[in-house]
């Protein structure tokens, strides 16, 4: 399991108890949810945010996802999410590519990745990534 | 512990395994989950719903909740949750009593409480229980 | 997005408010929740049960999952989620897959799929699936 | 409502979108999550951990929990989730108090409060807070 061809932002996170299973390690829906704060925070980082775009008038629904899993993570592990973003040639989607490491190793716990597309809330359709995002994205 | 002085609905849940923790039991937090799903339920079993409600205009914030853990549930245990609701003498609130047994047996594992407001959205303030609500629940 | 070639199992879901984000809708994360307690029911309805295998000394980490997302669920829709199992033929995999319908509707509003291994906890190894397990999803 | 007498240890945390609800704030119940991460780095930042108490052997079952809503918190918000312990006097039980703020706010959102004992593993009943504990929190 490769490392990501480019990261644009590691997010660091504690492992929770309430996070784990009785298999003693991170139960694999989680994942999903750091997935979330890792590309909110990569967002933010570029000097944009999230909510700078809901309050836009855009929401970002989710179109697909996927995760694998290699190794588990356990309870109380620092864990670093690096994320990739890539915007697609029509600029109506956005992916986000992560891999996530323990703090300080380089080995690939779990791979995953999330696709969104825009919406233009009030008019209820599907829109082009709105020019604050694709100046950002473009500059990778 | 004391079961509740009346049970105006009671409403099964099939733990799941992530709601597991490591000491295999059921992660605290998520009892309050099920504590929603279960006044839902039991507005419903009265014909009325909390869908209906916010269709309405009017969101019931929770104001305070509680809960107290005397026995542990397990993965894949079929627990009851017993609902019994009140409302306040001048109809602002509703608060709601929980009981959690193992299907089938009167000890009682978990209880807890989840007191609710109603706001007018479009208002943005308090109001008194819509009608609907107190023909329901004055009537227990 | 089509249907299962096979359903060998259909669990209901009634959507909770916990589950939908302020978009309205059901937050992408929690699918992954109602696949784990479909395929939970799905082993049972054949008679034998996770909880089974567990005691038995196997555990069921899931290896892989994948989710696109078509249509909306809202508040308290209650859907049905089709699952069908695929066991690999060196018979260390199992494979569930899901379309999500609102219950009593045809359109599919989101599917997935989430692999799981099966491992002999005191050894710490992966094994080949249980008898009680092939016997049953070899029948299918 | 009044902020902590004490507070020996603050948490921070930046509200996600999975944690917010159609009303377009938080959902009560993570706040319960919050309080445990609370928790837990307040017991690291002492030099001891939750986990060094695992690995020694002790289990920390919650006993009770209660949260009361003021004001609420929005999405992307950054809180401060203030903490302050309480040993009991036959030192058998912790109770950890929570104030919720807004990054950079003295007004309190949400307060809350978790009680947990302290469980020896292999003998299955409830012991004395451990040694590197009692010094801690006696210290406050």
């Amino acid at each position: 399991m490769a490392s990501l061809p480019r990261v644009d932002h590691t997010y660091p996170h504690r492992v929770r108890f309430r996070e784990c299973d009785p298999m003693g390690v991170v139960y694999h829906a989680h994942y999903i949810d750091w997935f979330e704060a890792a590309r909110t925070e990569a967002l933010r980082s570029t000097g944009s945010s999230y909510l700078e775009l809901m309050e836009s008038g855009i929401d970002m629904p989710v179109l697909d996802l996927g995760a694998s899993y290699r190794k588990s993570v356990m309870y109380d592990d620092l864990v670093d999410i690096d994320v990739m973003w890539t915007l697609n040639d029509s600029q109506t989607r956005v992916r986000f590519d992560y891999a996530v490491r323990r703090h300080g190793h380089e080995d690939i716990m779990v791979t995953g990745h999330v696709t969104l597309c825009f919406v233009d809330r009030d008019r209820g359709r599907p829109v082009r990534a709105p020019r604050l995002l694709t100046d950002i994205l473009a500059a990778s």
